[in-house]
């Protein structure tokens, strides 16, 4: 089974959103993206259960939320989640990490944890038995159009090793940052699984999405 | 000089973003309302800087920002904010209001404090020489659809009082929560200028936003 | 009518916690003070939910909860707060004050606001239709045993003038920190109404509690 | 040698805490555990220290403290630690983890790091030489009674070999969380030496304390 | 008596300390102003107990300590205060003003409250009684070398008026920010007592330090 | 190549500031080592932005920047960070290690992160791509003066031993805390390469800087 694609709608043409989610759909990605920052785990701002909640109606590719906020436990009731869904939260944003994972599943989404560059596969030993998903974030969280933290690259294959040692060859990795065309086949070689397209692939003014998104598609096939 | 309206995106059709900021530019809507939540200081989130890119892109009408965050000062960069726009910041959210306030009038922008239900208008005594406007909640802060705050009505009147006791009748007030056209017409003759315009009045499924902006135009003219 | 007694529980004696309650229950004290604390909002910890919820069980006098916790509207809802129970929260705890009275009333109880020695009576202003009480801290919160801030005792009758002046005199004072029998006449005198009784008043080691809160309560008549 | 019982006095009846104490006292229970919280690092509150100074002068049982507090380092002075006692911080509370136990430990109570089931024991590589004891949450910190998450019984067998490994193996493994009688007899299994015993075994309505510890320590023998 | 003057440590030629204090003795200075910053209640860094102690050493003259840090009341024991200096705490800061304040007294210092700009006169009613100085800050606090805020030129005129009005005309006002010359004798006039000097005034490179307190000095004569 | 020396600016005589750098220039120092605290991620305060801009025009000594402070990447762009300059930031105190330390390298200086003594090895595994030295905190930061942590000595061999496994011989070890003569041999001896001088070696009332910085030059050749 090849990689799945999961455009983030942090950069779709908000202009024209139920065009972009209906090319989405006929492009058959596998998850729609959502950013959710606080402007204080990320010094950035982006969506909100309105807006999720406007998506949700519109179309039936489920969700993969990717919240980039401090202390998750707190804010996971405002938004939408249903099975079928995926959920990630950040290693580094909450002490109560394996609560906040129970408290995903128990709405019937798969549940992930995000990894920032710097943060090691070594602090996720303890909850290998709650997790369906880890998301590699390969360059810093915040903001679209970063450039590849190289390192990264190494870590996914370090990571699925990881994981194939453990009985753990379930659970999928996904990426997240600068996932290019060229990137993409690299990180599909390392051992990813999910691949968050922005800027660097399917996301490009004036291109066809659904083509490019077809085009990443066979990227990591 | 009739009431402005400034209709709160928040409550827009994020589906079809582009006929609704079509449609408010047909209405002659005098502001767009932006809601800036982050999770802290209101419990909830909504939009961000590249949203509020493409509304920047897509019209002309005049920004009227809202930031319902902690530490506006740390975060006011992050906004396209230009000639003619509003920014409002909430007194209760820095200990450094002033110099947010020079930070927003150095943009070129008009500078606005917000006051929560439960916040004294006495709090702005001090930078009377620094504002265009006042921002005052009607509810609370955080959702849209809640009940009006009663005691806020009097306190419109008082606010208009106190700076028209103080030569401040230039500074304009503008309402947020629950304006339906009857309040609407309440908080008018009270004191208010501007109406932010959410799911009590314009917004509402089915209608006609065009034809819904005039009545409260008429409302509060 | 007399002023009230509402002993605080964190004096109490914790290793006969039943004999104490009925003890109050004889001496017909109108309410149980529950102190609350984070550690944070004040610089140490008394009781917990659990500890009300053997007291709740154990008694039917009214319980009086005073929330020195930051963000009390985050927690309020691990307590058993009923009908006829009354709720303080401090002015100083969060930027959402009234939408934190409106929680309590939601509740049933009676909603006040506390105020630390610092704090202005002006402050409340914009509150005064949402509240039953007002909690007038007479030492600084955190710790049993202080001494009285002399300038409270002026701050009671200024604020029952405020209160008088805007036909609000059916909200009642409660005074909190060092109500000596000597210091609750005064404060009697001043214009409080109910009296948070501790070390200095009703809770001596060896001697009789319900002869002490009937002195108290002659102190206040 | 046998499991060592420290039964929680969350869980105690506060209407006749001498009668507990005095019962815990008969059933020779190793130490009595205290837990404190404070509203942030976990979202509940429980005890205080003027709670831990009355039990203190009723009983001579070792005190085992729990602190799960933001920064403990700040709060330790309030309670009254002496030698024979235990005290565990959060290794997700505090960036001066060394220091903190070196704190305790000028205390002369024994000093511990308390692991939440998301936290690695790798994480305590470090601080080997400054720890008595090993606290492993086996369920998530902030409330009684809730479910085993089932990956912590590993996580005992794993600590103690990790510890074995490195001539540490005089360092005890506390459990708390869900230890029933047949949970305790797995994780003694597995390794752990000092049981916190809370409604799940020993604190049962109706049911006879001493009886009930008794059996738990033959389930731990 | 003409008005008081206390140069700011923190335009003080570092290099050569020593012979600017041993200036500072000469040109008869009533206090050495100390800016302590933390970088989260102001945006930059300053000086530290260590820095103080050395200063404190080599010179006689009183200290003025100026604390811009959040919870003033957890530093306060750091730094070498005594009797003759003051300590200025910033309103916003803390809930526990009347405590800080308290404890700058028990210091055998004299206690003032500062005020940001925006921060009004009204929020120190309750304090009056525990304070000898009011620290009216001119500029925003955290950078040397910014613009007068001209609404502050009237506050101190307000601020003095308000002191008299309640028989609290020895309460001294102090001036911080943009103190020129020029600015300083429009200060005295509006009721400043005493002028925090920096680098509008007797910090000029290449200038004589003594010459120009002593030109200061009689602008506030 | 012998071991470097970096003469902690936090000891320095603060009264002839100009002196001592003259020394430290004439015993061919490798870099001023230059402490920054914050009050919160440590509990007390140091120097700031002014203080080093006046050593920066005093000497071409480099600096050797120990950020001890929360959130370092909102704190950077205050120092005067030039090219052969290190900053050091803790792994403790930002959840952006890895943008942290790309924006430290786009600055020109070599970056550095800093471990608390309870801190592991393991947890920089991810950035050492990113990374020129690693500062091994030797004490708890926040204070000079203090006694040398046992285990820290082994952490500096097993965090060399890990760097050569991995192929990072070039990454530089720092050490500071209890740096004397005695202690400074034997963390050579275990790895390290450069040594913050403090007040246990090279700053010592009455006694010759230079001499001293020999002295200790010697020790770890």
């Amino acid at each position: 089974m090849g990689g799945k694609i999961a455009p983030s709608l942090m950069c779709a043409d908000f202009l024209h959103l139920e065009e972009t989610l209906s090319a989405l759909d006929r492009a058959s990605v596998d998850y729609l993206h959502i950013d959710i920052m606080d402007g204080a785990f990320v010094p950035n701002f982006t969506l909100g259960p309105d807006f999720v909640q406007a998506v949700r109606q519109a179309t039936r590719i489920p969700l993969d939320f990717h919240l980039m906020v401090d202390h998750p436990e707190r804010h996971l009731h405002l938004f939408p989640v249903r099975e079928g869904d995926i959920v990630s939260v950040h290693q580094e944003s909450t002490p109560h990490l394996q609560r906040t994972l129970q408290q995903i599943k128990s709405l019937g989404a798969s549940a992930s944890v995000a990894l920032n560059p710097a943060t090691s596969v070594l602090s996720i030993e303890d909850v290998l038995d709650d997790i369906d998903m880890i998301l590699v974030m390969t360059v810093n969280p915040g903001f679209a159009g970063q450039k590849l933290v190289p390192a990264t690259l190494q870590k996914i294959s370090r990571l699925r090793k990881y994981l194939e040692e453990r009985d753990c060859g379930h659970i999928e990795i996904e990426v997240d940052g600068n996932v290019s065309m060229e990137n993409a086949k690299k990180m599909r070689q390392a051992g990813a699984d999910i691949f968050v397209a922005g800027t660097s692939s399917v996301f490009k003014p004036g291109a066809d999405l659904v083509a490019l998104t077809q085009a990443l598609r066979e990227a990591v096939a």
